[in-house]
């Protein structure tokens, strides 16, 4: 897998990643000359200035921002659409698009870096006038990096890939952190997390909140739990909680899927969630409000990420070269019935 | 609400529907003459044969088979994206149309006939090999017929608005009657059918199946119950089933949207489904497999109509003017844990 799998059509264009790489600067830095920030030094703004001499580089900035050939359409790459979140992100995005007198045209990339380059290009092609995407697993920088230099407006959700791209997301971590005081404060210490999927900046942050919760309350941050992707198979996957070390009282979800999933699962087993055992899911979509007992569960609120991802997309289309921009939700903890203090009997075996 | 909204690039051009118009046949019957076919009688076929020569009309079957501008993407344009049977049918479309190399984008029309014109529009422009829609409710036969007379390659699915355009679906009244049958075996008399969202086909084919299989069975079909769209607010409504004249023992859900929302309000209730009270969905997403007790429902099967509507755009699309198809799949009832026989106090008050 190649991570600039694309036929260049501009090739012969000088574009403003080689003026960078001439000058030895990031893009970042070399798009703040053409702005002629002041956060630049006079050394760094002498070396762009002549590596854009030296290879003929021309911006017309207002020749972008009134390009002509607009299409009046954005491309949404999201991985996966069997997740209610990814229903709620695009109600978001669409919300403020549509605002805009713009129309959304989605893809799933079935989080497959091979696929999302197929889904690329083809939007590329077909003109869409920038794009938002949740990266694919896997996904390299140089991937978004060739996409912006072909003047591809472009916002990462979700997931990051790299800080020279807009950014639009959630504060997993801190999430995490709530969901682990919450239950710390309950009186639970054994606390498993139940994971799924493959590895992205997402992830990692989740699972490096959680760990980081957990240790700062003296609390063995090691039970994480791999559980399937497919939410009629989470169930039979429970007793993957229940291992051969101390038992879980509580358990905090990766997302609201795992929840829903591991609660018919808790079910089968006879154990009560909110009684003698605690859940927490995350992300808070909408079906986990017809969960009984109702579901507690942190909200990275979708809709309001995908606004801000499509808002973050309109304020690109229309200034292609500002610095790129960061929007980063607070998480909220919504306490409904699915925990409950930890049982005495549990507490004393876990002790 | 215009049906024909599009500014039409091609209106010099001679269309099939011009032909059709011309002959005072409808467009599948030109569409037959023009292929040779024997189901056309002498007289009709002269009449057609006629109206193409004085209006000068070429179908080049060749050209447009081999069209070199093939941008390999095919369009798809759903009503919501929030029921999880969307998700499904989506995999089922992107199987078949991954496996001939190429690309699906999606678009969401929320339901609304002006915003499917204004994504439509879209497609087109961006040039989409062709198009499978499940139509807003209230669109225009015209519609449709507008787009399949632009030579877009065109499949309704779910929803059928015109029998001259390839059509994929589920045999929704038979659903409706096993649904019924399984229920009156039972002992259940007094049965509720608890709908949403807006009337389409499909919306219409399931009630005429519910009243069908209750009169036939000598039952009352109309305790037809009116829900929420919103998942989250179907569980506050679900006294809605219980009105001043007879009391449900059973209720039959229009999709599984409805069953998840209903299961969570009937337990509020205090009802125990399975036990004191039988649910069943309709659709059988795999949403459903997390439900406890395990959802009883009727499988439309979403992946596979998915499937089906992507190879009859194939076929289309390499036969662009053989007569439109129908494939319709057989529902099959998945007996769970949601239905038990009528308790006899219950049986006893509805007699």
């Amino acid at each position: 897998m190649t991570s600039m799998p694309f036929e260049d059509k501009k090739k012969s264009r000088v574009t403003l990643l080689d003026v960078a790489r001439r000058a030895n600067v990031s893009r970042a830095t070399a798009s703040l000359v053409i702005r002629k920030s002041p956060l630049v030094g006079a050394d760094t703004r002498a070396r762009v200035e002549q590596a854009m001499r030296e290879l003929g580089y021309v911006y017309n900035m207002g020749a972008a921002r009134l390009r002509a050939e607009r299409s009046h359409t954005v491309g949404v790459i999201v991985p996966n659409l069997t997740n209610p979140f990814f229903a709620e992100l695009l109600s978001g995005i669409e919300a403020v698009i549509d605002s805009a007198g713009m129309v959304v045209i989605l893809a799933n990339s079935g989080d497959l870096v091979e696929r999302q380059d197929m889904v690329m290009r083809r939007m590329r092609e077909h003109g869409v006038d920038g794009v938002i995407i949740c990266p694919a697993a896997g996904t390299e920088p140089a991937f978004l990096h060739q996409l912006a230099d072909w003047d591809l407006p472009l916002v990462q959700v979700l997931r990051q890939i790299s800080e020279e791209v807009d950014y639009a997301g959630s504060d997993y971590a801190a999430g995490m952190r709530q969901a682990v005081d919450y239950l710390a404060s309950l009186g639970h210490r054994t606390i498993a997390f139940a994971v799924h999927g493959p590895i992205h900046s997402a992830y990692r942050e989740r699972v490096e909140g959680f760990c980081d919760a957990m240790q700062s309350r003296g609390l063995d941050p090691n039970l994480i739990v791999g559980l399937p992707i497919q939410i009629g198979e989470i169930a039979d996957a429970a007793h993957l909680l229940f291992g051969e070390g101390e038992q879980p009282t509580a358990v905090i979800c990766f997302n609201d899927v795992i929840a829903l999933g591991l609660s018919a699962g808790l079910y089968d087993r006879g154990l009560k969630v909110g009684e003698n055992f605690s859940l927490i899911g995350f992300d808070d979509v909408t079906d986990a409000e017809a969960m009984r007992p109702r579901l507690t569960s942190v909200s990275t609120g979708p809709v309001a990420i995908g606004g801000n991802a499509a808002r973050l997309l309109l304020d690109r289309l229309a200034d292609p070269i500002r610095p790129s921009h960061r929007v980063v939700n607070e998480t909220v903890l919504h306490i409904r019935q699915s925990c409950g203090p930890v049982a005495v009997s549990a507490l004393q075996q876990s002790r």
